[in-house]
């Protein structure tokens, strides 16, 4: 185990795509998506304590969680509870994380990770990002990770690499965004494409050299906060940077403009858990490919995800493909691949209905 | 308004494909599915107090049904109420009013009706009851109210009648039970085919002498409680008297043989609300032709049932002729046509989840 190996975990996503399991107030991230008895947060943080220490393990959220993640993750002194004042996409993230931690260990590696995804092989996943950080930490390189794809997925974002068999950590070609269909056929059968896992791996040195060629305003604001930092006005500080802070993600901001960008593949069971159909795809289901969580009874169905409540019968027939689930305050009926009405839904409801319902 | 009109309520039904919405310990009968702030019982109470006096209003129902029947129509005394002790269908339940009533009235005309039907258009309605129960007082005539049917019907039971332009209670030629859809296209064809509404009027002594002559065995055990009735031992009587009865329709048991079947065709805006589909079509709907009861929202949806909670949101998407139907603790998604599986649901809830959820 590298002892200068950070951990960031952003956690500030809403996760609309779950709404209604997924709220304002208790986003995807905070909840036990998969059963096991803790959330993805804290599944994301176990899975990190194999690779580094738990104070090295430091959680960027918005401020109105910051009570859940307390909650969730005791472990944690507030210094490494790092609390966004708006939504200013993963750019603003990242650099605050850097500058902050670079104030406390210039020399960390660091890691940089989604709080909300699956991952079912942690040993090759822990493998995968050790191989990473030992890199980072030598060369100036920008190591995203990468997933083989095995289907042509347009909800992804692909990234191209430069063939070079037997190395482990490969150049990147390009960044392509979420692809249309033929486009993401043609990327799947060509084999030098994988999916953007959202996890990165550098130095505190590269990716800060990195903010001031590439956003030197994003860069000025995080570097301007060096005194505040670990201070009690760091979050009256935090607040002026959110503001002036344009909202931007770390793939438009450095990764597909920087030259010394690298991927690493990786097989590690990954699921990024963006819709009801994702968490379809990954769970048990019955013969008829249903899944169901509560006392459901089926007829006739096939292919549904059925999120029924606990002290409840949910009775299903002759329906395919329907994502039904069933809270204390909103029932939701849909078609489950329909994951783009979601946004729909929270907007219309918080208009029609009012906040609480989202 | 003739004096010795006996209305015979049969309120004693399970409402089986009404759930979860009708419940054995609360069935259709006793909810109110119009939305009118009064019962269907309640209702049907409502409509015969045109026709006669409140005390001339009878109701048979199951026992368990005393308290709810009690609270529903409180002008009701408690002789007024007969209760069953089984199930056994309509002919042990007429045969039951009928002799009671005779001990009490025996120039008694009695109209029979179910309880859980609606009708809209109540000055027609009571004409068409009129009409029949001054032919029932003078002539030995069952008299059974038909509907003249406006599709294809498979659900209903049918009535073809010997026309005979000008007069209107018209002779009986067949009854046939539910037809296949080929045969129930033909029967709308030939314009002398009424759909069985379940309403009969009849004097007394024109159904006790068919019950003598075509079920002589109902006859006699309804007959030897001439003594019981109206005394402290009626119910153990009926008890007794329901254990050595057995399952049988009027229809059957007296309407199919006796041949002074009459039929009085009625056009009274009349529903047998005999399923959610039926119930769909009565109800206002929006532009897509879906019925929502609750706070619903609704995407590129058609041809649905909606009844949502009352403190909820419920949200639709994507569904085309479903029934989705949100209580306390069932929660029921189905196609809104396919009622013949509603039992399936409750047998298979009651012996896989427990009686409390039917």
């Amino acid at each position: 185990m590298r002892t200068n190996i950070y951990v960031v975990i952003m956690a500030g996503g809403s996760g609309t795509r779950f709404w209604p399991y997924s709220r304002d107030a208790r986003p995807k991230q905070f909840l036990d998506v998969l059963g096991t008895g803790r959330s993805l947060l804290q599944m994301t943080f176990d899975r990190f304590t194999e690779i580094t220490t738990p104070d090295k393990i430091w959680i960027v959220s918005n401020e109105k969680y910051d009570q859940l993640i307390q909650e969730q993750l005791p472990e944690l002194e507030s210094h490494q509870i790092l609390l966004e004042t708006e939504k200013r996409n993963t750019a603003p993230c990242i650099a605050y994380a850097a500058y902050k931690i670079m104030k406390k260990d210039p020399n960390a590696v660091l890691v940089v990770s989604p709080s909300d995804h699956a991952i079912f092989k942690e040993k090759e996943f822990v493998s995968v990002i050790s191989t990473s950080a030992e890199s980072a930490a030598s060369d100036e390189k920008l190591i995203t990770i990468g997933i083989r794809p095995n289907r042509p997925e347009t909800g992804y974002g692909y990234i191209q690499y430069i063939s070079d068999p037997g190395v482990p950590i490969k150049k990147v070609k390009t960044f392509t965004e979420k692809p249309k269909a033929d486009l993401a056929a043609k990327f799947l059968d060509s084999g030098d494409f994988l999916w953007n896992s959202g996890i990165f791996v550098w130095s505190i040195d590269s990716i800060i050299k990195a903010f001031e060629k590439h956003e030197d305003e994003i860069a000025g604001i995080f570097a301007s906060g060096l005194t505040e930092y670990y201070t009690e006005n760091e979050q009256s500080f935090i607040k002026k940077a959110y503001s002036q802070c344009k909202n931007i993600s770390i793939d438009y901001a450095i990764m597909e403009k920087a030259d010394n960008v690298f991927v690493v593949p990786g097989d590690f069971g990954w699921s990024d858990l963006g819709s009801w159909n994702a968490l379809h795809e990954i769970k048990d289901k019955d013969t008829n490919d249903n899944v169901t969580e509560g006392p459901v009874m089926i007829y006739d169905s096939k292919d549904n995800y059925i999120k029924g409540k606990k002290n409840k019968i949910t009775v299903v027939q002759g329906c395919e493909g329907m994502l039904i689930a069933d809270f204390d305050d909103v029932l939701l009926v849909c078609k489950k691949e329909d994951s783009s009405v979601f946004r729909d839904f929270i907007t219309d409801v918080k208009s029609e209905k009012g906040e609480k319902y989202v």
